[in-house]
């Protein structure tokens, strides 16, 4: 290969590792912004549009868009309710496929939510998220996420993981 | 250094950082897999003749077998009762270390099973890893598992992190 | 761009990948060696005069100095009575930022404990590290860790990942 056809190749290779190390960071910062009341910050993590359906609770199945949707949510007397308890919005650390600007990444989340003086786990869910490139950044487009209850929804949102 | 050897170097790192970043993928596959019932996929993460060892249950510290003994496991009604009740296999992001076609992996796997309206910690255990390239990418060559319970050979499962 | 500035535009992106990959190992690192009762490799993760502030227990929101304090601690019989039980140190992958020859990150860790045939969170908090670059490899220069019970400074550690 020439030193050109090399470095293209590395240019390539390095963008996609990075793609990914970006991704987990997006994900990951997700959790402190949520459970400290900060969801203007949280919902920034979407493109404008961009949505959030999860089974239960105040979506109920129903697509919320950012930001504004997502904003009043954790804003709501509940989401302030679960920060002033104390509690964790735990991403673990997905399955993550890069196409070209856009990504897809499958992974589990935890609400895990202080009681007395122990946690535990409100809440367990599979998750689906398309994520973009955008100019900003790598954002999440939609995010579908399903709590873990053996659902046809919630195995059909795990075999999104399947090659 | 010349261009080639700075081109070289290039290449060797970032084949490094990609195939960690590959593994982590491999391992948050397998959570999605099992717990949505799709033994197949799963046991296809291990090579051909691969080693599954863990205590308790369906194995008892016997090492199952993959492809076939796998499949068997994730087929049987112990197994399907948990995709059913809902279940997450949770693989944490553990310690990788590479060594040219071989690496080894250290960390905690939790099963998060369903409870009512609640999940909880139905097993916690260490895990290492051996792991392999092969032509099509990062497999499992053996996976060691133990619960923790405090027991000589989990503490000693652990300390395959150490330097 | 010419041969020489892409290849030092692909040196630097691929150390900044780098670097967040070792300081994921690191993190991933803690938990099997306090678990195993590896307390003197564990403090070795830290530089020399690094600290650990964390709340309640045996810090009670005092900063403990490694290498002498922070393996002391880990001596203690409270310490070893959780090795003995089966406990697990999880340190979920954080939002890590790099910043030349230093790092901080901002992510949950949780105590996952043994009680019988099951495992509960006997501890769910934030942390805020700050990384230096050594010639040994990335080391922690401080950790603060905060229970998950709403209190102001938990809730401003997680703020800390706010852009």
């Amino acid at each position: 290969m020439s030193v050109e056809d090399r470095l293209a190749a590395l240019e390539t290779r390095l963008r996609t590792a990075e793609d990914q190390l970006e991704i987990i960071r997006l994900l990951s910062s997700y959790g402190p912004m949520v459970d400290s009341g900060s969801g203007k910050e949280a919902a920034d993590l979407w493109i404008e549009g961009g949505g959030y359906n999860f089974s239960g609770g105040l979506s109920g199945g129903m697509t919320m868009r950012a930001p504004q949707e997502l904003i009043g949510m954790y804003e709501t007397e509940g989401h302030m309710g679960l920060v002033s308890t104390g509690v964790s919005h735990l991403t673990a650390t997905p399955q993550i496929t890069i196409n070209g600007d856009e990504a897809k990444a499958v992974g589990y989340s935890f609400v895990v939510l202080r009681e007395g003086e122990r946690w535990f786990l409100w809440r367990a869910a599979i998750n689906h998220w398309t994520l973009v490139r955008t100019p900003k950044g790598w954002k999440i487009k939609e995010r579908f996420n399903r709590a873990l209850n053996g659902s046809e929804d919630s195995l059909e949102t795990m075999r999104k993981a399947l090659p």
